[in-house]
């Protein structure tokens, strides 16, 4: 039940020369489906990522953490789903170790080339032995156009694959960013979210990649929220394979920064927004922009508030306009100096609240009308400055308990 | 389907000398059920309180802390069910005086000796007419033995009332203490909950009764929540109508105070619970403790990242022992330095984790076991010193969405 979310069509994913996907059913938790995922990155492939803050980050996380500080260049991505190899503990760190060597092997590359990427149940052991035994199949199936293959194989409660191509012109050359997500509970990412991969052959200086992963995902993955919970193994990868002929991009400052930077953020903004509309047991997709502000970050605070707000979202679902919910999160958002007076609410079309209370012209009926769609827009004024921030949610249904009452039977 | 909570007895509960309480059907928002209630104080009577921290905090609020502030004593709280008189700027300040001023002109008093309180939906207009019509009904209504009355014309969602009294021995009195509260969704109280009253005919001074509700309220109403929603109207007052005989009590340092504070907080606490037994489609209660914490707020911070964790909630809801959940919502608590390898966890008398990944002896089987119960007990060590916090709150099942879906329909 996914909000206005078509599966892509492996015809409009874009390849990137330099990276091929392949997968395979290695039964991890669940047999007959594809569970495994291998990225092979051709030399001279820059890598750069951005993780979870959760402080039980998982051990995969813990290792690519490790690897990309390290001096051997990433040359491989080990994605499993089923289980996510958190709140493991030391015998967790020597299992994803085991799968980067195992990968290694196959690859013919050092272990700390290999990055582990899980996605699961916490706090279960990875069955290292099956994923060992699946490795084999996945190598045999690298190719440029899998994709689509790829973004099917990193499901866990996603009804959807994810997967989106954008294209930039760079220095009069064209460059492809392709790229896929997972992700429908847990996620309220802080720096990532649990799983994104996305690649481009531009070429890009190495502390220049990591400038981008972490501008493009501040307007996607971290503006986004199903449930207000972080995950231990959100992660966020952009590779760049530099393989497009474009002279090397370094340096936040220059016009081809701006131009990748804005493909990669569209494209992870793309995936972000396709996890909120894949969100557990969604309805609708609700876009909350909150403006003047006297900081972006307050501005972002309170559209974080109105979507973790369970009533709020509870109300969404029922498309019943009780609205002074939304006045309640934006006054437990914590910003101590807020006059409550100089706040004004819209959805939709329909001015709701003004100077802090119900709008002079405002009706139920209208109210009522504007909850209707599957898509919502929410705008906020805060009255206090010229900043902004956009947030993306969905809504809270039965679907969404059901969903987590079930997920693991 | 509230968790092992019954109803209160009126015979169980005692009588306050000095306070005498009066209910009435005044059709505010519903026809035929009790919604306005009117609490008379005799003359001596001490009144103190604390209020949400919500920005957006509502009309009769504001109109209670300036009452409450003023030099007339006060000697009368007016509480409607129904309408929450919040978000509705400055005529529902207006408002809130004019029901003041109804009940003091029937009681013989100043308006600024009435405290209003109000609950219900959110951002309408109060009926200042239906209410200023049921006033006289509640001042003939209006005996010490109608506790449990009152208890019930304050409900909104709750589905039973919440009443409950207790005595203590001060220098040799018997002193009572009898309370009423209200609430069961918007409920994450930060100072005090959705609208409590506990009175007592203890003697106690008047900086001496701030001090006593300002400590009360931190181990009973602000140790609790149903979904995080801090609402707009959270009140807790604490009546001392000075009637037991006993000699006044001034100041914290004293073994009397001490006996007080107990038996107000041991009713303010029950209250709570109650609140959290009945919260929102609760089918169990669970009781959260967070021990060796480097301070108590960040043990209260921990314990209440589980709490608010959808995915906590509706595991509980399943009975699922996807304890992983509460290690990745302990590790977004917001501890920066908590190190995950000291961290343990037990529900109940299973010991779930040590060392923060998966204790050695744990098996599926007893966390099946241990998540069965309709009282819960979680217990977290963090490893970082001697300092503890409790936090009580309930399960997230699908008639919590149903409740909020549905609730003004």
């Amino acid at each position: 039940m996914a909000v206005h979310l078509e599966p892509p069509r492996p015809e409009d994913l874009l390849t990137i020369t330099g990276v091929r996907l392949g997968v395979a059913r290695a039964g991890i938790r669940k047999p007959g489906r594809k569970d495994l995922l291998v990225v092979a990155l051709a030399e001279g492939a820059r890598v750069a990522g951005v993780f979870t803050k959760n402080r039980f980050c998982a051990a995969p996380v813990l290792v690519c953490r490790e690897h990309l500080a390290g001096e051997a260049p990433i040359r491989a991505v080990v994605v499993n789903t089923g289980v996510a190899n958190a709140g493991t503990g030391e015998p967790g760190l020597a299992d994803a170790r085991a799968v980067c060597a195992a990968a290694a092997k196959l690859l013919q590359l050092e272990p700390g080339q290999v990055l582990p990427l899980s996605t699961g149940v916490i706090m279960e052991p990875l069955p290292v032995d099956r994923i060992e035994k699946g490795l084999p199949a996945c190598v045999a199936d690298l190719a440029p156009d899998h994709w689509v293959s790829a973004a099917e194989a990193i499901m866990t409660t996603d009804t959807v694959p994810k997967a989106v191509s954008r294209q930039a012109v760079i220095a009069g050359r064209t460059v492809t960013v392709s790229g896929i997500a997972k992700g429908a509970g847990m996620i309220q990412p802080d720096m990532a979210t649990m799983l994104a991969i996305v690649a481009t052959d531009a070429a890009v200086g190495e502390d220049t990649l990591q400038d981008l992963v972490r501008r493009a995902a501040e307007d996607s993955f971290n503006a986004i929220t199903v449930d207000g919970d972080t995950s231990t193994n959100d992660t966020f990868l952009v590779v760049a394979t530099g393989q497009a002929g474009n002279p090397e991009i370094v340096g936040e400052g220059t016009a081809e920064f701006g131009h990748l930077a804005d493909a990669v953020t569209e494209v992870a903004r793309l995936l972000a927004q396709a996890i909120v509309r894949d969100g557990e047991g969604a309805t609708k997709f609700i876009t909350i922009r909150v403006d003047e502000g006297a900081s972006a970050q307050e501005c972002r605070r309170v559209a974080k508030a109105i979507a973790h707000s369970p009533l709020v979202k509870t109300a969404f679902f029922a498309s019943d306009p009780n609205l002074g919910r939304i006045l309640a999160a934006i006054g437990n958002a914590g910003v101590a100096d807020l006059d409550p007076a100089l706040v004004g609410v819209q959805i939709g079309d329909v001015t709701v609240v003004e100077n802090g209370g119900r709008a002079a012209a405002y009706t139920e009926a209208q109210g009522q009308e504007a909850m209707k769609p599957a898509e919502i827009a929410i705008r906020v004024t805060l009255g206090r400055g010229d900043e902004s921030a956009t947030v993306w949610t969905c809504d809270f249904s039965y679907d969404y308990v059901k969903i987590n009452a079930d997920y693991r039977s």
